[in-house]
């Protein structure tokens, strides 16, 4: 019998009703022939609220008790969850992160999966229950409870279904992953098959429907991972391992992201070694760079430009003069109105001049382009921030990624 | 280094501010030279509110996901309690139940303690960490989560105490025990000093400050108790072992419930093994009674009245048919409108004539004694609810139980 690992997110357990929703849906599952593994994270809103009362004694509080706190949000659902199921007439079960050995490194409020039984978790799908299992908490060999970070729910699910050989369904409040933000682009196609590799420059450049961690371990255990909606019973997006006939699309989604910055070093000397002590230095600091550029500017004098994230801007400049000391740098400038787009897919592996195209759109659009960086399936252009959506439509109508459209 | 177990209710840690007021008294303590244990409620409302959200979608939810679902509330009151302890400076520490052994048998809701691990307390006190502990909570052989039922923080406070050979101060909303309800009686005094056999009779006739069980744990294990309040630092009522001065006083505590309802079956067989029969029957349908009169009626045809609790008469209305036949009753009738007034008092062992004068005292009133039964060191009679306040106002001030006498 196939086993079915089933996610649902915090909008849906949101309410009782909502999770009584959810738990029929485990239940069609279920009496669809398969044995069904449900992880569920906090109710929306509930983490917020616990970490909101933490805040108001001391926002600086431990992570060791921070966790403490935050992980009971997740022992509410699947006892809600498992209550659901038994009213809908199913037997089921709940287990918290101990009760199945779900282990963590000891890193509080990040902590990384080691380890499940999977054995208990087989018992109880034997005896034919329902298994509703508390998502995005851990424990350590000492019996700390640990928390996984943001979207940590995802990743004890696929961490479960790759223990178990399942298949793992993320349900969320969208109906999938689209080519682009339905909010920009209403007329974005909704993605019916995509890479790990895919998903993951998705992710990290700007999409919100999964995190990076959840599917970095679902493409290094082969997960199928579908993400489909709580709210009908439409297919969603699968994501799984690279199929030749992927590569027929040459781009298969455009994304966006406006939490950067670039922060320009003006009027450093270009000798060799300097980019290197920037970057170094920037790196002891904990302060993750994403694209670079360096360009002559004036005689001996260069440019070099960088992007972080918006949040890190503080830290920047409370090190800024440290920096520009460093590398004896004129000036050291922000701006924080930018906006990195990136065209995504497979397929440009094989089809050459997709680059070009990008260009001559934002181009005919009148966008300048302020940085470019690319991989191997990605290539990402920072732009002005008030070009977004207009960069991010245009990109969808030239690559054919509105509905309608190459089906 | 003495140890003090200091268990603070719902209403002591019902929001930040609280927490925060009761982690300094804690802190005191500390400072006055105790190893520190602290054991907590969950918030005011918290345990409410979750078995609602349980009620919501099935009243009937099973008893181990029930479990799952309310201990969650004591856990974030550790972990925002260690929070605010470590937010005035000092060192703190939280377990739930699975990380101490506190062990329980297998009966979710009603669980009973079998075991707990005062090493790792231990331990944790001689780190200099003041040890944050969830009440209410245990766990099984087998690692399923379990509630100890109404009251059971108590019982984790004195258990805990009974571990580390502790005192146990309980921090609550009045600031000690009352010789009466004082909602009653606003004169009844304060009473310095209980014995356990007293607080005992106490609980189980109606005074709502402790619960029999933990009562009777301290009691077992001769753990010293004190009742006091989490909102000034008066020392409250000190509940120890019997000592002889106790018995100066006759009459410590005069308490009521209206809780009970008496139950009369008429015109029965005045034979041998009718009583029998009867309580035989109840016992099995698990329906407990407290006080029984039977009295002949006329000729061979006696009457049977007992007190029930009000919450089991529906229980009786079941199987009234039932038991009516069973002994041959012409009739049964149910009375809710009653209350049980209680005198309690070591000094009833060395004292004679205090049940003569508790009768005086009512019939002077006018009241009409429905029921009457006695123990070592109580006296009680079921009266009609309506003269409860007159009853004990009356004996309050018969027995010297106001403020200000004999002091």
């Amino acid at each position: 019998m196939s086993i079915l690992v089933m996610k649902f997110g915090g909008t849906s357990v949101g309410s009782t009703q909502k999770i009584l929703a959810a738990a029929e849906k485990a239940i069609r599952e279920k009496e669809a022939g398969h044995q069904v593994v449900v992880t569920v994270s906090a109710m929306s809103g509930e983490t917020d609220r616990l970490l909101n009362l933490a805040n108001e004694i001391d926002p600086a509080g431990s992570p060791r008790e921070k966790d403490m706190l935050a992980s009971t949000g997740e022992q509410v659902s699947i006892a809600l969850f498992s209550i659901a199921v038994q009213k809908l007439g199913y037997p089921a079960i709940s287990f918290i992160a101990p009760q199945i050995d779900m282990k963590t490194d000891r890193a509080h409020q990040k902590a990384r999966l080691k380890s499940i039984d999977g054995a208990k978790i087989q018992t109880a799908l034997n005896e034919d229950k329902i298994v509703v299992i508390a998502g995005f908490q851990g424990v350590t060999d000492e019996g700390e409870i640990t928390t996984l970070g943001r979207g940590g729910s995802d990743t004890t699910a696929v961490a479960i279904a790759a223990v178990l050989g399942a298949q793992c369904d993320i349900y969320t409040d969208v109906d999938g992953v689209y080519a682009a933000d339905p909010r920009i682009v209403p007329k974005a196609k909704r993605i019916p098959v995509l890479s790990y590799e895919e998903m993951l420059e998705m992710a990290s450049s700007g999409a919100k429907v999964l995190h990076t961690r959840s599917v970095q371990f679902a493409a290094k255990y082969n997960v199928p991972l579908q993400v489909r909606s709580s709210f009908d019973d439409k297919p969603g997006t699968m994501i799984i391992q690279e199929v030749k006939t992927m590569e027929q699309v040459v781009v298969s989604a455009i994304t966006h992201s406006m939490k950067e910055a670039k922060v320009t070093l003006s009027g450093i000397a270009d000798k060799p070694g300097t980019a290197a002590t920037i970057f170094k230095f920037l790196a002891e600091k904990n302060i993750n760079v994403d694209m670079i550029v360096q360009n002559v500017a004036e005689g001996d004098l260069a440019d070099i430009s960088f992007t972080v994230e918006r949040t890190d801007v503080p830290y920047i400049k409370k090190v800024e003069m440290e920096l520009r000391s460093l590398v004896d740098a004129k000036k050291l400038t922000y701006d924080d109105k930018i906006a990195k787009i990136s065209a995504i897919g497979v397929g440009m592996r094989t089809h050459a001049g997709v680059a070009a195209r990008m260009f001559d759109v934002l181009a005919a659009k009148g966008i300048n382009i302020l940085m470019i960086s690319t991989s191997e399936i990605k290539i990402s252009c920072v732009i002005e921030e008030a070009y977004t959506e207009l960069a991010v439509r245009a990109l969808c109508e030239e690559f054919g990624l509105e509905k309608g459209e190459g089906e």
